[in-house]
């Protein structure tokens, strides 16, 4: 089986030029100019980028959230991915509590297999950092997961205290692994929940007042100090404000291997959104910021101190589930959607913009987020051996994003309305098309099983 | 009761001038050019400077320390003091395990009384941060106490999370008070410690791998950050590292009230001791850094980053204490004698050599410590109305440190054999005559409690 | 002669109490609780603050500005200087171009002698940096002068190249005397004025784009530079923005001497009076900023990274002087009075605001200035020995400014209408009342010649 | 024309495959799996890598140094570098005194033109900042050049203003170049200079007292904050020390546009070799610094803060040259040859060492030089399209660098006796093997002119 595209730009987080691509079996075999093989199936890319399928490393599609169901599962999730671009998923798997690591990847596979229509690895979120968990932690790196997840928002019983962190932070380094954390510093929020809650301030716009930018910087500052004692590299998820951008500068100035993941919503929305009459669809951990910390993030991204672009896609309907949260914004599942507009709205605001190049693009949704995550370079690039997962992008498409053009479930997005420039038109799987100008063309269980390698930190 | 003082330089925080001054009933009565009142007593002190009695804010004069009892005790130990010019001490009341603060502070007061020679204040020690406990802090400071300390160096239960510190910022900042720290992250030493002990080092030289300025630098970034949330003024006690200075420059930098108190041995001896063949002697908590470290805190100390030098007086015997540490540095008591030498060391290695003005060193010793203890203008400084506690300093003097100067009951001083230049020539306390020449000349329990204010900060 | 001052709260740079104060041929001769002497005057001071006479260490009395005399001379602006409680003025004696620095100071003292109602010292504002005139430091600092002062904004000819601009710093530091300088890139200034000028922006309100802030964080930066290599501490004249104050404050965190000036009018004032109908009135130099570099100013005050607040007093009419700038700002005098109010304003804004504590205005005012110029403890402050220069200040006088209570001569005051809470009620200059109430009590001529000795850096 | 490398490993500064490379009429045609086309030649790359032909951005090929002739010219400079793997270098093209821009760039095609073993492109190296120099600037872009420099170490007549400097920055920021400079303050350096003339210290140990680390630091801060003013990005050349460096990250993580070249000698030689005997063989511009400064340099090549690598190579002989500067440093020539062994020394101290990977080193040493200036993706890269410039690298082998192996015609090389292991195989241009183990396989005059096109800056 193979497909030739030809005529394309490809840009990939280093190069942009223009070549033919020749896929068999599933990888780029070749690239040249004006291949003139016989393949199967030719596709005329003229005009069009051709981008490495990217690759979304912040998804929980297959959990619960305080119990409630989202409003997608793997299969309606990830066909919203690939009409996005996105052809590489690496989701939360989440450590039941008491359970073992194992038996978590077990279930999430289960998940996965037969239902995600795009490739999936997992990160492991681990709820209770003991003996036994760290002791499994090798055990998994071998099963084909390198990363390891622990939230520093836990209180009370699930407070991981500095000594759990620093052995948690050594067994990982120890296994060529990589540690992932929420860092949001759970006992403050507590307090600051309870006083919110005393003073009757439960309504959604004072979401920002339980979780303020210093909680976030406190805990990222915890998490650098204890690893740097460490020694171990950190990739912290859902930075949302300058406050924890300021500690990442300071680490990564002293030397330290902190890298930064931010999301789209952070860019693009800003915590104003409370104040709407329908602001609880905006409930999200961290929640969202003022708008300056955008411009900061922005600023990160371009010096190189934010590494990765990822969707934290979480969808939920507004109708029985976010609703919720309009008077008590505790009682709302946090998160929504977001895994299809993605790259498209970094498109837009980044490359549109003029605030990044179509290279560092690549870098943001592909290749960085493969290369740490120990995909690389099967995914996240386009060189002769990768897995031919392509975006063939409109650079010049103009889009409004609306609920009705979202492949999600959910009855909403949070991005109703907005305009963009630049999408994807057609998207290759494996040298598969599986989208089409924002159409699925596959079916749920398309995507198989990635085993991450050791990471290869940059 | 009347004294003269005539012909001296007095030297304050501030100012620097010939003028004679006139003692009445304990205080400060008049300062003049050639006054020429009959006085019951009259002291020529030409050729001396007159400084504000010096204040020793951080010692351990009541406490055992892991169940050993001190070589001094409150009488031996403020007479050491008196000799070397410090005519007050603020020492800290230990609340017991399941005890209150009003018991710790009535324990501690009985102490003093009738046994401390100087003129004593006290802070409150917390070893417990729960609601009944942060509910007696606004009595303590009626009761006079108005500094409350905790550790952050405790571990598993002793462990105090982030919520409970904050909670305890925002509590003693509402009572007017300020909020003290040892800072070292106990869960990591307990790691080092766990570690340190499977690889058979416990002899004293590894006990810098059990504590490295890192511990310290976390511990101290921590604090900075959650009171930076609660709006509160802290004073960091044993600031002995390049790296917890570092975040309090950064904090300050931003604007915050942060403080921070270093002592001699941080200043004057380095981590090269713990190879001697005597190293346990110099076992304390941190312990010695390696002597760069002094050359930062020196130069935090001349930008005013470093607000205050204590003693940390803890003194043990050699002979029976100290020495069970040589092959087990834990199981020696922490801490030595120090509380003589304090004054001198400054002046010599610091006004000596040129690092800071006389000014300073009285700021240091003295008037910053009164300040932020809510003891000036009563102490620390020499105004009129001011208790009359005054060295007269000879700065010509030239001392060599020994054990058979040393007023302590310690068998052992750290300094030994070390030369400094000016010396107390003699020593007053509310007008009184309390040691002349490196001899006391008064009794047990001449010393008062003192009452603390409200902190006036600077 | 003998004055006594009775009840008053004495304030330093350090102290706070109660006491009385007798004064003596003009010294303080004594400070006491309760003085009974007989003297000449009895003064009550009950519910008064005594202060230090306050010290302004910035006024331009004697100069030209681009050939434009000024509203006032010595005997008004200094009549001004004694009724806002300034009872010490340094002023900038100019080197004339082609002219020694002997030449200048001996026009200068002219200047002052039989017609400065206060006292008064100078800084020699060097024009040309060149061997003769580095030659003639020594003798300078011999006559009484230990401030030697360039500017950066100088261009063309008048450009101080950086080789020149380190031999006058080692000059300066090898004299004992310390280098002031005004920081602003005048080369850039230059190009920024041909553009404007290019683009007919040269109506008032485009001031601001002629010497942005990053012409004096340039200039900053190179002096702090220079300086660094020549090991010469620097004072800083007339920091107006947060760009400057970011070089100092790196600057001292390195451990370098560098003292920084700010004026009430960087404080208080803004950027937008440049869009008033009569914003010629505001012309200075560095102009106003946006009202957020106040705020940052503020807050280096209170961290100690701003040392001292002088005036810059160059008081010029509105009718014939500044309307000269409405269309054309280049054209007008830059400047305006300012001696008269600024104890008052910075009490106002700064003590009565709680952004500063009464004994840190005193420092600001008065002591700082004293010492950094060699001044101290004759001036600015108030211990046994000093000049009897001393403000009786009633914290709680309520005043609004205008023209009208104005006793410069200049027709305008840039305060106009603005409230201040706290005002001199009498002022005395070495023991006699010299203004009581807003009303000058003394002639021109009454002030004398302070010769300053070599600084004593704090 | 066709070539085939077989199973070789391609290294971008992104990519790392295994692929088969077919080069047509010199450019890269096709990457692939298993080409078995036809091809006129074919290398079995089997173990090695194959890496873009490396870019030197800093050479001195065809100029004097102080009217000395240096020992190579174009040809044995170019083939020294074919020898080492760089397959193009960008040459500094000096303005005449009073000449033009065009004048210096045609007299340096002449010096290439049939002479060069590689290809070339060119900086123009502008002694005189005036009108007529800038007016030549866009039509130097349309000639090809997009890169210009000037000396901050100039002085008297030659000494640059910060208003000729901001006019440069703006003028060369509009003509869609990018500046280059040297920064070191020259008025400084002159004054030190004078010192140790006047104390009789010349000889080449004093070298370093004559350009501290200061003078670099001062340069480029001035440097970083006009460009800032102009908003135009800047390449530092020859960044040699920690000082700098701290500057150069400040002004990244402000977001300004500022990178930074660094050379192998300031990473792996250090200033001690000025004491060695033969220490005048060491002399360049900046000197070489104590070795604690390479530290910081490799961390800022880490943390992508220094952004090249480039030789500087300006060879002279040590007989009759470099001896002339024994006993007084400023009569010998500055520099050292170098292009033929920065490739290797890189990927032996920094990917041999673990401190960078070997994308990193393509980075460096290749893809960012050609990106900055304006050869991107023609050069720096291997995709389909760009020139067949190849490294055949085998990271394996062992190699003494002694002058015997050196193709530069400098009677010694500053790294004799270093052990490297990594070395160049086989180079290749367009296609053509020019270099085989050591050996030059190709002729003067085989280099082209490459012209340069408008920066397009990461």
């Amino acid at each position: 089986m193979t497909t030739l595209i030809k005529n394309g730009t490809i840009i990939t987080a280093a190069d942009t030029y223009r070549a033919d691509i020749l896929v068999k079996n599933g990888r780029v075999f070749e690239i040249g100019r004006e291949i003139s093989k016989i393949a199967n199936e030719i596709i005329d890319a003229t005009g069009k980028w051709v981008l490495p399928g990217a690759v979304d490393a912040h998804t929980h599609l297959g959990a619960l959230c305080d119990g409630m169901a989202p409003a997608d599962d793997f299969a309606s999730a990830t066909a919203a991915a690939a009409v996005g671009g996105t052809t590489t998923v690496i989701d939360y798997a989440e450590q039941a509590p008491g359970g073992t690591l194992a038996a978590a990847l077990e279930e999430w596979k289960g998940k996965g297999a037969g239902s995600s229509v795009v490739d999936y690895a997992f990160h492991l979120a681990i709820c209770e950092v003991n003996p036994g968990v760290l002791g499994e932690i090798p055990a998994m790196v071998d099963a084909g997961v390198t990363s390891f997840h622990v939230r520093l928002d836990g209180c009370g019983e699930r407070y991981i205290n500095d000594g759990d962190l620093l052995e948690f932070f050594e067994c990982v380094r120890g296994a060529g692994a990589i540690a992932c954390l929420h860092a949001e510093n759970g006992e403050i929020v507590r307090s600051c929940l309870r006083r919110l809650r005393a003073e009757g301030k439960t309504a959604v716009r004072y979401l920002p007042l339980a979780r303020p930018p210093e909680v976030e910087a406190q805990a990222t500052a915890r998490a650098i100090s204890i690893a740097e004692m460490a020694r171990a590299p950190i990739y912290l998820s859902g930075v949302s404000c300058a406050h924890a951008i300021e500690r990442v500068k300071a680490a990564r100035d002293r030397g330290q291997a902190v890298y930064a993941e931010t999301s789209p919503h952070f860019l693009l929305l800003a915590s104003d959104r409370y104040e709407d009459p329908d602001g609880e669809k905006y409930i999200c951990i961290p929640p969202l910021r003022p708008s300056w910390h955008a411009d900061v993030l922005w600023k990160a991204i371009a010096s190189g101190d934010v590494h990765a672009v990822a969707s934290n896609h979480r969808a939920f309907d507004h109708a029985g589930q976010k609703e919720l949260g309009r008077d008590d914004f505790t009682r709302a599942p946090h998160g929504f959607a977001g895994i299809q507009e993605r790259v498209s709205l970094m498109h837009s605001a980044g490359v549109g913009a003029g605030k990044i190049s179509p290279n560092r693009l690549v870098e943001l949704v592909s290749a960085f987020p493969a290369r740490i995550f120990g995909l690389f370079p099967r995914k996240g690039t386009l060189s002769v051996g990768s897995d031919a997962d392509m975006i063939l992008f409109d650079p010049e498409a103009e889009v409004t994003l609306t609920q009705a053009k979202s492949v999600s479930r959910s009855d909403y997005t949070p991005y109703e309305g907005m305009s963009v420039r630049g999408a994807p038109w057609m998207v290759l799987q494996r040298g598969k098309v599986i989208a089409r100008k924002h159409k699925i063309m596959t079916g749920a269980g398309a995507g198989e099983f990635l085993p991450s390698v050791r990471s290869s930190l940059p």
